[in-house]
This record gives C-alpha cells, structure tokens and sequence, in this order.
C-alpha cells in the first residue's frame, strides 16, 4: 500500500516513517511538511500539486490548519484520506463531514486502538453498573499543561452516555465536610516524571470494584493505529469512519 | 417480597439473613437448615412439607445435594426458585434444565453482579483486540485449596470464546529458554494474608496494554447478587435465567 | 494477658472483643462503656473505681474526651496504657505526654501495622529518590467527609519530611495551561462504593516508577494493630511509645 | 566529564550515546566496539591501545568476555571502571575484586536506581512485616525467554534476608487440594506484548496488603544509572561500589 504522509517530519510523522520502513505492506511513498535537514527514505513536498507518485491512501499528521489544502487534494484525487490530527473547529469538522460525500475519511479524536475500544467498555459498563460510582484517574508527565486529559475528558463522555447524560465532572476534592453526590464522577490529574499516559476507570460499588486501566508506553500506539486506519479504508465508498468500524466491537 | 431461604445457616444464609433484616422490600419469612441455636428472626425448618409460610420466591445458598428434594418443592408449589449454590454434576444440571420447563429458575456459577459483567467485557476485549496477548492474575487468601480459581477459569473461557476457542491456559511459567505461544494464556495464582478475590485479565500488545480488575472485598457480594435475582426472577416465566438477563450488557 | 477495654461497647470495641474471643494469650476481663444489651465474655463498667479484675494492659477505644480520667487510673493502679483514640486537643497530647513519666504510654495515629511502615518507607523513599516527582492518591467510601484523609495528609508529612520539608501539597489539578512546580506533590481524593481505605505514594522519575500501595480490607486491621500494641508494652518502662518501636524497621 | 565507552555499538552503547549528546557534563570522548556502520560523535577504536583521548571513566556496556582486557586496560591507566554488563563467571567475579584493590570500580547487577532501591525497600518491609505472606509478579514483554526474570529473583533474595535465608521460591500454582506453607514465596512470570519491565511485591497480611511495585518504560533507565555511577565513582579510591553507595538510602 502507497501513503502519502502529511506532517511527515513532525513528531508523529517520524514514528510512522519508522513503521513503514520495517513494515512489508505499507510504504511511505511521498511526504509533505517542512523539511529538518535530516534524510528519508522517500521524496518530501512542499506543495501537493508537485507530487507525482502513486498513492494508495493520505494519511494525514500535520496540523489542524492545512485541513482545507488537504481535502482539495484529496476529492481532486479521488483518494481515501485518514486524519489523525485533533483540534479542528466546528467549521473545519463540518469541512470534513462535507467532504466525506465525495472521498472515505477516517476521523478520530484518538489513534489508539486501546483508547478506542476503552471507551466503548466504559460506555457499557457505566449502563450495566447503573448503581455503582464512577472516578476517573489520568497519570502523565510533568510537562503536561491541561488537566484533566483530553483522554479523561473522553472517558467522562463516554460514561455519562451509559447513564443518559446525568454524571457531572468533579476536578479533584478538598475540604472537611464534604458530600459525594450520586452522579458526580471524580475526575484525578496525575503529574509527575516521564509518564507517556495512562487512564483508569473505577467502578465502585457495594463490595466490589471494577478497574479498566490503559497504559501507552510510547508514541508508536497512535502511530500504529493510523496504520490500520489506512489499511482499513483502502477501497472504501465514500463516507465517515472511525475506530468503532475496524475493531467491530 | 417474602422469601425461603435453603441453607440459612450456613456461611452465605447469615450473609442474606443480615441484609434481609436492613432491607425494605426483601423479607425472609422462613428458612431451612440445620439448627446452629442462634436465633434467627424466621422460622427455621428441617422438612420442607412443615413450611406454612406465603412464599414468593425460593433462594437457595445449600448444597448441590439437596437440589433434587428443592427443585420439587419448587414445582409443587410452583414458585420461582434461584440457585446460588455451585459443584453439581451433569445430571444435576440436566433435573434444573428439566424443571425450568415447568418454573423460572436462575441459575449462575457466580452470584456477583461484577464478575458477571467482568465476563461479558473479557469476551468482548478479546475478540475486539484480536491481536493482544491475554494473561490472568488472580489473588487469593492463603487458605485456599484450589488453584486457579473457578472464576479465574470462567475468565479464561470467556477469553477463549472471544478467540473462537483457539486459546491455551498456562498455569504458570518456569525456565530459561521458554517461548510464549501467541495462543498461550498464562493463568497466575497468588495466595496470601485474607485476600477475598481479586481478578485481573491483562491484554498486552504493542506499546499498550488494558487491564480490567474485579475485587470483592466481603462475601456480602454475592448475597447482594442472590437478592437482585430474586427481585428479577418474581413473575418470570418458566425458563432458565442468568445475570446477563438482569444487567442486559 | 489480661485486658481492660475502656470502650468496650463502640465498633472498634466489639472488633476487638472478637479478636479476643478467638486469641489464646490475649483475654479481655472487663470492659468500660455504655451498655447497649448485648452480651459481653466479660463484666462492663460504668466507673474505673468499681473494676475488681486483676489487670496487665489498659486499652482504650473510647473518645478522646475520657482521657483524663483514663490516665487517673492508669497511674494510680501503675498499669500500662495502649491509646488508640484519637483528635485530641494539644492540652489533652501534653497529658498525656505528663503521664508518660509515671506510666509506659503506647500512641499512635494510626495503629494499622501497615500504615506505620508505608510512613517510614516513604520518607525513606523520598529521600533516596531525590529527583523522582511524588504524588499521592487515596481512595474511602461514598460516605466520608473529609479530603485528603488523615493518612494521605500523614504521607506527604512523611515524604516532605525525607526533603527536608520543601514540599508543597496540591490537591487536585484542573486547568489548561499548568506548570507541575518541582516540589508540588499532588494528592486525590477517590471515593466510591465502601472502599474501606487504600492509599498509594507514587515517586515518578525518568522512565521509571516506584508504587507503593496500603489496602485495609476491614476495621480489624487497626484491632490487630492495637492487640500487638498491648503485647509490646506489658512491662516496659514509663514513657511515650509508637509502631515504630514495635517493628524496629 | 570525558567517558570511554566500551561496547558502543550495542544497545544500551546506543542509549548511553544519545543521552551524553543531550548532557552537558558527560561526554563520551571515544567507544570500543565492533563498527556497525553508522555515524558516531566519537572515534571508535578495536584495540584498547589505540586510544589517544584523555579519558576520566572507563564505562563498559559490552561482554563478560571481554572483562579481563578491560580490567587490564584501567589498572594500567589508572582509571576508575563502572561495569554495567551481567552475566560473569565466578572467576570474572573475582578477577574484578582483585582489580578493585587498584582501582575503584562500581559493580551492579541492575543500574536501575529505582530496582535498587526497591530491592532495600523490599529487604526492610520483610523483616518488619514479619508475619505478612509475600508474593512477587514480574512482567515483561512475550519474546522474553527465562522466567522468572533475574530481577524478580533478586527480589526474592531481598525478601529472604529479611526473613533470615527461611522463605522457599515457588514458580506457580495448580491443583486441587494445594497447601500454602507459610515460607513459601509465589513467583508469578507474566508475559505480554511489549512491556519492558514491570516487578510488584505483595505483602498480604490479615485485612491489609502493601504492595510495592517498580514500573521501567525503556532502557534509558539503565543508562542513567550507569551516568550516575560514572559521576559517583569519579575521584574515590580503590575499592567495590553499588547503587547503595550512591543513594545513601
């Protein structure tokens, strides 16, 4: 399979060039973004109408900004685009719905297979243990400047979908005559060395507990994912996906 | 709602006992076992024919001995029953197949809504994160005989069936030039201080893993379950029931 | 040995009272409290003067506005005392401490085993990790009040005690642009379901963590705790004495 | 500081090389190892005499079977030896406690500061939970060929000087009718995807467990191990030293 990699000399464009040079069945065969200096193993554009190999799927890892330039390029080529970027806007997220009638686009807030299938647990979890309280806890790295994660915010949503939307957020607590309501969820920021990111749901009930924890240890998860995100489009109609309609689950 | 309880003098017939005397809409009325001479607050019977007691619903925490002599008081008096009771041989689970034709009887080898749910969620990640490795860490106190434990092999079915029955347990590991097989599930069995039961299954892949985690913390656990399924089973139809009946996951 | 409980009758009280029914070298022979009908293994007093038992250990679970007449009689009879009340006012502590040069006094603020040892731990840690980032999570029942709990507020004591006290308490994190301070130590509040207690020091440093993690399954723990205590001071000599005595750690 | 790195084009070679091109007080000033093609920021040389740089600490990363040439090499030129390759033969033991006489040397089986300091910890909380069963859970990526890990019997031997050389190693658990004794120390292998190393150590006593638990996210932990050895054993006489050395714990 043929990429077209977007962003190709930033963070995540350098984990997924990594991928794809010991991969057998997905090849970067032209990147876009600003060129580092440093050397790889395929051409690097500035301007998409330069490019002249054949591509099979866009992936893109860029930034939220280039999503116009992107979608022209890509209903112009009539080729499957995999967005693996986050922060759009309302306007841009409708950019991308509108495109979607014309190309495949895979969409997702979170690249991480895990992630992914973690908020779908969470969801039914959170519905079948109607009775039981629910916290979140995130650990990051001391750098982190949000609190909570964009993750935990996730994982929030996705429990108070299990419960018709009736859960408040509760950022921490502190005081000496506190009341825990029944729908409020705890949610713990964690902050501290080089943690990559992790998140436990805790169900806690009369006696029992449930924990669902995911742990990343690096990058390559999200690297990973988008690689079976392209994988998964190649040869799709037209239309929004995400990581719900690979993993069936 | 009036109960019978079979088997109230035993170790879980306390448990229920204790909750019923602190529940509003859960009363038992009367209770067959052998007598400890404590006192109970219902009359307690040796013959099941002696019970003059309104009964709705029939909780069974005995022996799988008995399951002959209730499953026919059951019938006779056509009241639903719920058996809380494990360690029945083939024929026996044959008669309770055979007598819910006649009654609803709600039949689990684990009483504890969050193991139940544990299960269907273990199915579920299996089969959704086809390609991670499955491992089991159970925890028990240092008294207990059997290792692992029934529910740590109800895990493993679980996990197994996720994968189509293609999984391998592995009780522990020893050696200097092992290999993991991808299909190999290694099941792990702690023993120490007065554990109640801890469950972890573990699902490993690249650079991610998801743990999931159930810890009971008292025996009240699966009384609480026993009493769900007596308020689910009142004005069933006959037929076999289970927890995936209550929680609808 | 033969044990006067001042406090006989409240929860801490009959855990105790249990303990003792099952220990061979450990008798309660009279009791101080309130009655509340039910039956005792030993006699129950209203009035110190009135005990006719021959005593070794005082041990007190009662409330720490009795102390007073508590240390009276310990004194007078010259009997050893095992303090396991706490919230007392620093004149109270400074009568305790008076009676300490006439009787061997045993106090503590918390008299689980564990506890005592994660604190030392802790510090330990704190100090041999200098450069690891430290946070803290505890996690109660739905019901408790206050947050952070009195042992997580004794952790991070522990912790800036082992970095000469240039730590900074945060409790709870929220925002979107926060800088972690070097010194600051995170402390969360998780409660949920009847989670009895568990409290984890987490030291973070680069590419590797240290966990360490207190669970108490049951109030039986700090019964065992002040059980031990007993044992340690028959026949020591006047003065203050703690956990730390006891375990030599 | 200008290090000799002995064993450069090998993995951790890899990792300490790009460590000292981000540090400012630890340069690699010239390696020894097998060329491998790539580009480094220092000579490499195959020959000990060869080397012309001004050189205050030889660090090895190499074989065991190249101990006697690198003993040989720092005796000669005086300079202290940080030895963070595992594996020697009794023979290569002593032949670097002879050489220790001369020069000094740091010598560890594990450079991670966090596993050292786990394994005190773990020591302490032996003698002093002296009553608490243990159990130790290593995990570690699923092409990992011995189990348990060497780490994980470390720990086991820490445990067993706490408790006087009594506890017995027991690598798993089945059966039906199983007996723990009371010195008996469960050693459970987990292994799964791609985890670089995880050791936990359970102390379960009655009603209340610690647990402590060291988490590595990549081999970088090793390296920086071996930087703090190298900066400890700068300017200190002849003589052996350890991680306890340099931490002080």
């Amino acid at each position: 399979m043929n990429i077209l990699l977007v962003g190709a000399t930033g963070g995540m464009g350098k984990t997924v060039t990594e991928i794809s040079n010991n991969a057998e069945d997905f090849e970067i065969v032209a990147g876009v973004g600003i060129s580092t200096g440093e050397k790889l193993s395929y051409p690097l554009y500035q301007e998409f109408d330069d490019i002249k190999e054949k591509i099979d799927v866009i992936l893109d890892f860029s930034n939220h900004n280039l999503i116009t330039s992107i979608l022209d390029y890509a209903k112009q080529e009539n080729k499957p685009l995999v967005i693996a970027t986050t922060g759009y806007t309302e306007e841009q997220v409708q950019e991308i719905h509108d495109a979607s009638k014309i190309i495949p686009i895979f969409f997702t807030g979170n690249m991480s297979i895990g992630v992914n299938i973690l908020l779908s647990v969470v969801e039914n979890l959170s519905r079948g243990l109607s009775d039981f309280d629910i916290e979140i806890i995130e650990k990051h790295h001391n750098l982190k400047k949000d609190a909570p994660s964009g993750t935990a915010k996730m994982l929030f949503d996705a429990a108070n979908r299990g419960r018709d939307n009736t859960l408040a957020e509760q950022d921490g607590r502190e005081g000496a005559n506190l009341s825990r309501e029944k729908n409020e969820v705890g949610v713990h920021a964690v902050r501290g060395g080089t943690i990559v990111g992790e998140h436990t749901v805790i169900f806690a009930g009369v006696d029992e507990t449930i924990e669902i924890t995911h742990k990343a240890q690096s990058k390559k998860v999200f690297a990973m994912g988008a690689v079976k995100a392209c994988k998964f489009i190649e040869g799709k109609e037209s239309g929004i996906y995400n990581m719900k309609d690979i993993f069936n689950f």
